[in-house]
Parts: structure tokens; sequence; C-alpha cells
């Protein structure tokens, strides 16, 4: 009889560890699985001579600059931070699904040693060397899209440039008409639905990685494209530094999942074929801006 | 020699006019003017017995109910807006960059003559009568995407189901992994970067035409999946009413650009070529998530 109730009960034991090895084996792993078992190597951390923390009432915005994209944007953004010209400046537009401005509200503040006029920068040449986790679905906006840096970013091979992508979170340099009137005194985050129709016609030159909720969440503007109507409701900026700046134990130790690691790779394809219990149809595909990047606080070593 | 001045003149003038008319025909109109030039006939009014007012504290949210796309839900949450389920009830989670959620914060209060359980309501039939604007681009999370009355949506013409798409502004019925578990009684709203991979896995069944940034600028929440973490922080429902049941004169007369109509065809071509003055490069291709539909309060007649 004992020997009668234990065999169920192994078996029914073995069942279940089988059940669940086999759905472990059959669901894709969540977000914060991959980072779990991520490797230490698969990490960078934000380089503090690219890394900008923007200082507004509610907290800060850390900003990390791409100059392999926009070599002179950057160069002229850098020299701005380092002269303080942000500092009492404001976000003086916020479009509801589209873009958080800031900049001078009245265009009178000298630009110190930084340049007025820079070439457009709007895609920049195709080195083919350099790393491109190109996603294997069809992009609308560009003939290849992808991870450069771990920033979402299109290809375009027969005319060899590249850019990065109008995704959430993208910093952008706002300009007029002229295409050589960005100079990035005036910038912008993308804070909703991605507006890819934007890329290559704008100088997109970095991307933020925490903080986007104080960008996010900022009253819309009620003027036209969402500007500000009047001074008070502007959000000034305390100050906008260069991480290398800021005394080190100040600095936030940010570090970023490689585009080029396996674990992104996992996540590319968690997002692409999602099997669990809450989803009855895969989606079989992913869109570059559709792919949360995974961030996280350096642990001690 | 008054003569031979004035022929130049006139000639200058010509070129003038010329390219003046030839820069007008070949500029792709803006919103705003595709918006001015629009006929009457081309906007639809919102039908009192499926638009929603929910009352926040900075304001209305207004919410039309999609009954064609999940009819049971819709009934549902009509029957619960008509006891007044919501009100007194309160946002509970926002997810930066996803959803904004609602309902009862301590999951007892009793859905009245609601129903608890529903079918899963998905996707629904194809009405292959039924109009639909079909976008001429690939969708990389459907195989047809376009407009059903004005809302974006997807097609599947093998399986024959169409579904409204997750982006910006798309009401959704909150659910747990059991696909039965929604029945209205918790909603969300898409706040940022359309997810559609959850196309076909949760009920859409409406959408926002107005008040979107009350949802998209609250506070994020701290919890796992963005959900408050203490009541305080929860954002206090006034009032969720059908318009039907609120006096006319407390009525926003809203209109939406139909999708059938002609200007919202140049809308879609606009936005899939662009040229003016500020774009370099147009995208030629146009996501369905990225056409920001026109909607005005009605004129008078």
């Amino acid at each position: 009889m004992r020997l009668a109730d234990v065999r169920p009960l192994a078996a029914a034991l073995a069942a279940a560890l089988c059940a669940t090895v086999a759905g472990a084996a059959a669901n894709t792993p969540t977000t914060a699985e991959i980072v779990a078992a991520s490797g230490r190597e698969e990490w960078r951390a934000l380089d503090p001579a690219r890394t900008l923390y923007m200082q507004l009432p509610s907290g800060r915005v850390v900003i990390e600059l791409a100059p392999e994209f926009a070599p002179q944007h950057a160069a002229n953004i850098l020299k701005l931070v380092g002269e303080h010209y942000f500092d009492g400046l404001a976000v003086i537009r916020v479009q509801d699904n589209f873009v958080a401005q800031w900049g001078d509200p009245d265009e009178k503040k000298p630009l110190g040693s930084a340049r007025v006029k820079l070439p457009s920068e709007y895609v920049a040449g195709y080195d083919p060397s350099a790393s491109f986790l190109r996603l294997p679905d069809l992009d609308g906006y560009a003939p290849q899209a992808g991870f450069i840096n771990s920033m979402p970013a299109g290809r375009d091979p027969a005319a060899r440039t590249q850019w990065l992508a109008h995704c959430y979170g993208a910093l952008g340099v706002a300009r007029g008409n002229d295409p050589e009137s960005g100079n990035g005194s005036s910038l912008y985050v993308v804070i909703g639905q991605a507006p890819r129709q934007l890329d290559r016609n704008i100088a997109v030159v970095g991307h933020v990685w925490l903080g986007m909720e104080l960008l996010a969440t900022l009253p819309r503007g009620g003027g036209a494209m969402g500007f500000y109507e009047n001074a008070s409701q502007q959000v000034p900026i305390a100050s906008l530094r260069r991480a290398a700046d800021v005394p080190e134990a100040e600095r936030i130790a940010l570090e970023v999942l490689r585009s080029e690691s396996r674990s992104f790779q996992r996540l590319v394809d968690a997002r692409r074929n999602r099997r669990d219990d809450f989803i009855r149809n895969s989606p079989g595909f992913v869109d570059s801006c559709n792919i949360p990047v995974p961030v996280r606080i350096r642990r001690p070593e």
C-alpha cells in the first residue's frame, strides 16, 4: 500500500518537475530574467565625458551624447555645457505625444565659444566595421534598422550612411528650415510615439537613459506646437553638466546592456517571439522603437 | 527704354508667380490646411451613447467606445458606467512609455449587474463590406493596417478578423493570464510608444479623443509595472459617465475626421510623402500609429 502510494506520488512529482522544466524552456524569458542571467561584461558604463546631467525641479535627467553620429553637434553641445550655457534656461515646449524641448526662451543668450552654424549632420558616414545589431524585420523608415551602442539606429548600405532613430528618449537638435540652423543650443527629446518621419531630417545626437518620466510628465504647452505661452509655465533648468565635471560622489554609475551582447539578442528574440501564459498570439515581429533597453546602476566590483 | 524695363519686370513677376504656384503645388499640405479645406460631411460627431467622460482632478478625458470590435466588453463597460461603478475609484497604475490604468484599488467593489467573466474578444469578425482605410505600407504587426471609424486598426483577411491597434490613445481591457479574466472593470490607455505586441492579445474597445495629456502627464508609479505603491498616490476618478447621461449643456460637441473621407486620405498622403522647406528626406512611408487623427469642436450649423 505504501509503495503503491509512493509510486504515483513520485510520478506526479516527476511530471510536475518536467512540466516546470518544459515550461521554462518553452516560455520566453522576461527582461528581468535576461538581466539577471547576464554577464558583467555584457554591460557598458556610461562614459562621463559624454554623459550629461540636466537638473530639473523634479530631478535629474541623464543623457548620453553619441558623437559618432553628429560629431560637430556633440562637440558644440559639450562646449555650451562646459560654459554653463543651459544653466538658468528652461524647457520651453512640451507637445503631447511628440517632444519636450529646451533652450533660451528669449533666444538672446550669447553662445560663448560655441559655433552658431554647423553642417547639418543628419546622417553619419557608414562604417562597415562598426558594431550594428541589425534586426531581422523590415522597417518602413530605414533600409536597415537596429542598434548601435545600444541606441536605436538606422542604416542605408547603398548610401553608406547611418543615423540615430527618433525613438522614445532620442535627443535631437532643434532647428529652423535652414538645414544649418541647428547648433545644439536648443535640444529636444522624443516623449511619445516615435516620429520616425524626422529621421535623416534632423541631427539626433544622443539618448536619455534615466529620468525620461521627468520630461514626459511635464505639462503640455498651450501654444502652437506645444510651446508654453508665458514664461511662468516654463520649467527652469538649474544646471546642465557633464558627468565628468561633477564630483564623483554625485555621479550615478549607470550601465546599459550592450546591444552587441548575447543577452541583448535574447531580449530581441523575446520581444519578437513571446511565449507565456499571458500572450495568445506572439507578434513574430519587433520594431526597433519597441525594445526598451535595460539600464541599471553599476554593482560594486 | 521703359518698355525694355517693363519686360524683364513682367517676366520676373511671372516667374515669381509661377514659382509660388509651383511651390504651392509641390508642398504637401499641413494638417491645419487639410482640416481648413475639409467639407462638413467629412467629419462625424461622436455618438453620445458610446462616448464616455472620465472626470479626473485635472479635467475631463473623452473616450469613444467601439462596440463593433468587442461588443460584450463595450456592453459591460456601459453597464458599469451606467451604475456609476467607476465613481470614486482611481487611476492605480501609470507606467512610463506604456499605459495608464484605472479600476478598483481594492478589487472588492461589486460589479452590480455587469458580468464578471466575458469571452476574450481580442479580435472581431471581419466584415468585408465595412469601411476600412487600408494603408499602402507594410505593417509588421498586422497583415493589413489602417483605420476603421478613424481608429487605427489591423485586419487579417485570411482569418477574416479585425481589431483595434495598440496606438497612443487606445483603450484596452486589463486582464490576468486567463483570457476570460477581463471584464471592463479595469481599463488602460496607451500613453507611449505603441505596444503593438499586445494586439490580438487583449480586447481593445475604444479610443481617447480628448484629454490624453491628462493621463500622459500623471506621475509614474514606483511599484512593479508602474502601480502606485500607496493609496495617496492614486488619482481619484470623480465620475465616469456616458455623454448621453450628461445634460446637453455639459457635453462637448466633438467631431473626428472620417477615415473614409478624401481629406483623411490627403492627410495620409501628406504624412507619407512630405515636401516642404523643413524636410530634406521624405519618409515615403507611414505607420498607422503615426498619423494623429484630427479632432475638433463642432461648429454651429
